[in-house]
């Protein structure tokens, strides 16, 4: 299906090797035979992980975090995410972000999916991860990273994206299946360490 | 609230203006004193439109697009969406989308809210618009621009994100609006054009 749509690859230059940003522009092949360039970010992936805190009535909250982010100049909330390490598997990724910029250590994780934050110009894609049975440890931040924690009801988190509060693609995303799993309607598959 | 996390900035460097991508480095000074470089790309913004189609029988479908996107080198399910030509005002820019892309008019529009797909290295939004009482004109791609339009169903939609066949995080966030919107729980206010 659909495979009148593709682009092949002609040639490949790397624009920009920075410190964080590698960007190649692409010669491609296009559907009617012209020819394009393409201009990306390559990445290696990343994860977010959504912490379930159950309290002591049975309630849950979600654990976030308030971090400024530069590109957009304002403290943005967000659930714990980070890149991978070379050759890290995404699962570990998971387990490590959640510890160092939280603290908590989880016994049930179940896998949730994957997005893609920028189709037009970045290669990243956002494993996304559950974690829930909580218990807290100690964080552990990268030097110069600064964040704040806090957790809120999942009512909160669902007004928090209606009234703009948060902003960020890849919380909103994991606002829909935290919808979707407490009603019920997106059953998930827990693993136990 | 939370201002101990900010950073500000020392100065800035353009690292890369290419066709697309548009690249800076920025010294900043870190809450704790230190200093850091941020890398990201700037960009002018752009908005997502979610097109809903009324059928006779009064049921509503959701106009998406399958377009072919050589970062992620497949295929992918979105709603229509594209970037602020220079001096345009984001309704102007989703009137002008829905048309080039689908060929559809809308007589009625609803502002939905913001999102921002990389807050890690973009300053991008995306602006989020609803359209309903669609009448089909004339498609206008742009140049180099294929794609195919198709409709589904609510429920369609938000199977097809739990099921990883959507993975556009704009699309997924719009998935959160579509259904919180039509049971009633997030109303919208609408203009007719």
């Amino acid at each position: 299906m659909s495979d009148f749509l593709s682009e092949t690859k002609l040639s490949s230059t790397e624009l920009l090797k920075g410190n964080l940003l590698h960007v190649f522009r692409d010669q491609v092949r296009l559907p009617n035979q012209a020819v394009a360039l393409r201009e990306y970010v390559v990445h290696p992936g990343a994860v977010m992980v959504v912490p379930f805190l159950e309290e002591a009535q049975g309630q849950i909250k979600l654990v976030l975090e308030r971090q400024f982010r530069y590109p957009i100049g304002r403290i943005m909330i967000e659930f714990p995410a980070g890149k991978l390490d070379t050759g890290e598997a995404c699962f570990d990724c998971a387990v490590r972000e959640l510890r160092e910029e939280t603290g908590y250590l989880a016994q049930q994780w179940a896998h949730v999916g994957v997005l893609h934050p920028l189709i037009a110009y970045s290669t990243e894609f956002i494993d996304i991860w559950f974690a829930r049975h909580l218990t807290l440890g100690a964080r552990q931040l990268d030097e110069g990273e600064f964040l704040e924690v806090f957790a809120v009801s999942p009512e909160q988190l669902l007004l928090m994206c209606q009234n703009g509060s948060i902003t960020d693609a890849k919380t909103l995303v994991a606002a829909l299946w935290v919808q979707n799993f407490l009603s019920g309607n997106w059953p998930l598959e827990w693993k136990t360490l």
